[in-house]
């Protein structure tokens, strides 16, 4: 998607591939929102570090930098004997795997890849099929991306108001991402409209990532605090939501999400507002035959108890006042963790909650707009191989 | 309550009055939760700069200081003509009155003291009676608080999970609070229970001074961001409400009080969790028909776009890396602003929202727990005066 650099667009991915120099490129989150900068790494162990420090981070994305970093690895091997590159590929899966040892899409994707280098007959050609898979896994990626974004888009009309929970943007793919593709594509089709960005406490990927998103491409969006999508659907002042997904039961159509994801869900249908769920296919579990099957990650408390960001500047420093409106004071530069809450008091901090098929009007997925029960019988053409 | 110094119980309203040295003290709840002092003010100039800074805040906590600051600055006069120091009571009126204009707790505290002076003949006799009648004010919003708290201790039963939504609790008023005193009288009267605090962004209330209150007394306690409590509700453990309110309309029983708490409401209803709302006498409305004409407060965008915080070390200074837990590198500090969302995006900041009546349970007031229609028929229990 489009970057807004020194006042000029230039067009990114989240993470590429320079085969010249065997090195895989990438946005280094880290530092967004405050700041923007590439990060380049020269092996597949300085890759596996990017994945693991989240330098690179979202299901799609980091699925695509495992990709790149397995052929950055098979590509760095030097000789003939097919038995030594297999074992040193192997090391190099085990490394990429271990960075995120509990994702799910960095495994898939570097089957897909080895799969492709073994139909090859010599080292020499292993690495290039291995280069060639994982271009096509990030290509795919794009694809499926842009395809949400082609069915969800005639979700928006022009005027309405758009609330969005959490980043299911592009910056968690390799482009266009999926809550965001309907919104990347209607705008392109040249719709206005405007999208309010759940902040999404306590890691704030809306505050961060979708708002940065949002105002690299030039789409009118406003931060809201979590506590105020209620106020504003029963002021009438929200007409759709979409939201990503994190794991879709193909059985149930029930939807694991970003903590929060529910809420808006339960006050969407108190104001029958349409509530949909964008979800690329890698989130679909077939398996599984209740949303209370699915683990409920428990994160770390200090991201409840504290915040990151900018050390800003504003008349007086203490939590009474008023800080500066507007970028006044602002200084660029890297965010810190500061602590909150009371130092004593302890948080709970779930990761993900399930929001139930009767409350979702539609999911988007690259094949179509389902009702969350069609799922299953739709099976085959969303990929289940069972 | 009860405040812990230096591992040592003491008890503390939030704003008393020194007669003998002519001093407003009050806690400086601008270092809250991350120190705890006691700031003292030697004219009613400094009171009113108290109050305007926010050292107290909170209707109560703001409606005593000011009925403290205007027996103050009455006592500091000096001399026997009672024209003269009517012309200086006014001015210590307006005084007062311009530190927080738009707050009506001041206004009417300081409308009791005063028509309490004026039934005395001398000066020194109005000196005395604006004392006794600014102890009278603050000592009639404790009686208020722990009559509500005795209503609403039958609520709680040993054993329940009960979700709290910003901070209605003793730092807003004199002592004990509203929301909080059912907590607070279960607790003395031995029942044992858990309380989640929303951490309410955008200011964080609830992560810091409803937390705070809670270590204080000893209540086991958890915060929570915003978004956890539909899932919390989801899995069953939430079992009961409480909420404070900052209007309440007497004529339909909409409730107007912190952003988020609508949200909560809604929740609640699709759980069948009982939901209720504690309010102090003065918040009651009896004039407007409509929770439609409550004006909503826009407030600053920099509380969305940032957060207040003491700057905590922990591995790592970027956002993708996991702070420490628990205590560990804390370093107690004044709190400082730091920017976290995107820099260039705009946010939308309402403070408050409008829960209407069919979400809500009961009201506990000092005067008994009543449905939400049910105010207008107890108006004068409740005290109307139309």
């Amino acid at each position: 998607m489009k970057v807004i650099l020194d006042g000029r667009a230039a067009h990114y991915r989240t993470v590429w591939f320079e085969a010249a120099a065997n090195q895989v490129r990438m946005i280094d989150q880290r530092l967004l929102p405050h700041e923007f900068a590439v990060l380049s790494t020269r092996t597949f162990h300085e890759t596996a570090a990017a994945i693991r420090d989240m330098a690179v981070r979202g299901a799609g994305a980091i699925g695509a930098a495992a990709a790149y970093g397995l052929a950055q690895g098979a590509c760095a091997f030097r000789g003939r004997d097919l038995g030594r590159f297999s074992g040193h590929v192997e090391k190099v899966i085990q490394t990429l795997k271990a960075a995120r040892p509990t994702a799910v899409d960095p495994v898939n994707a570097m089957r897909r890849v080895r799969a492709a280098m073994e139909t090859g007959e010599t080292v020499e050609e292993q690495q290039r099929l291995a280069l060639a898979a994982a271009e096509d896994f990030a290509n795919e990626d794009v694809r499926h991306c842009e395809a949400i974004g082609r069915q969800g888009a005639r979700l928006i009309r022009a005027g309405m108001n758009v609330l969005t929970h959490c980043n299911a943007g592009w910056l968690a793919f390799v482009d266009v991402g999926s809550a965001t593709a309907p919104l990347y594509a209607a705008h392109a089709a040249g719709k206005r409209f405007h999208v309010y960005c759940d902040e999404t406490r306590p890691r704030c990927q809306g505050a961060t990532l979708t708002a940065w998103e949002l105002a690299q491409q030039g789409i009118s969006h406003e931060v809201i605090a979590d506590n105020a999508a209620g106020h504003l659907m029963q002021r009438g002042r929200i007409d759709l939501v979409i939201v990503g997904s994190d794991r879709t039961l193909g059985r149930t159509g029930e939807v694991a999400n970003k903590i929060g994801t529910y809420t808006k869900a339960v006050l969407a249908r108190r104001h029958r507002i349409p509530f949909y769920v964008a979800i690329p296919l890698s989130t679909l579990d077939w398996n599984l035959t209740s949303g209370s099957e699915i683990p409920i990650e428990e994160r770390d408390p200090a991201e409840v108890l504290g915040a990151w960001g900018v050390p800003a500047a504003w008349a007086g420093a203490t939590r009474g006042k008023s800080p500066q409106r507007g970028r006044a004071g602002l200084k660029t530069g890297r965010a810190v963790y500061v602590r909150v809450a009371n130092p004593g008091s302890p948080a709970y901090n779930p990761g993900f909650d399930v929001t139930p098929p009767d409350l979702i009007t539609g999911l988007i997925t690259p094949a179509g707009i389902f009702k969350p029960h069609e799922l299953w019988k739709h099976r085959r053409r969303l990929g289940f191989e069972g």
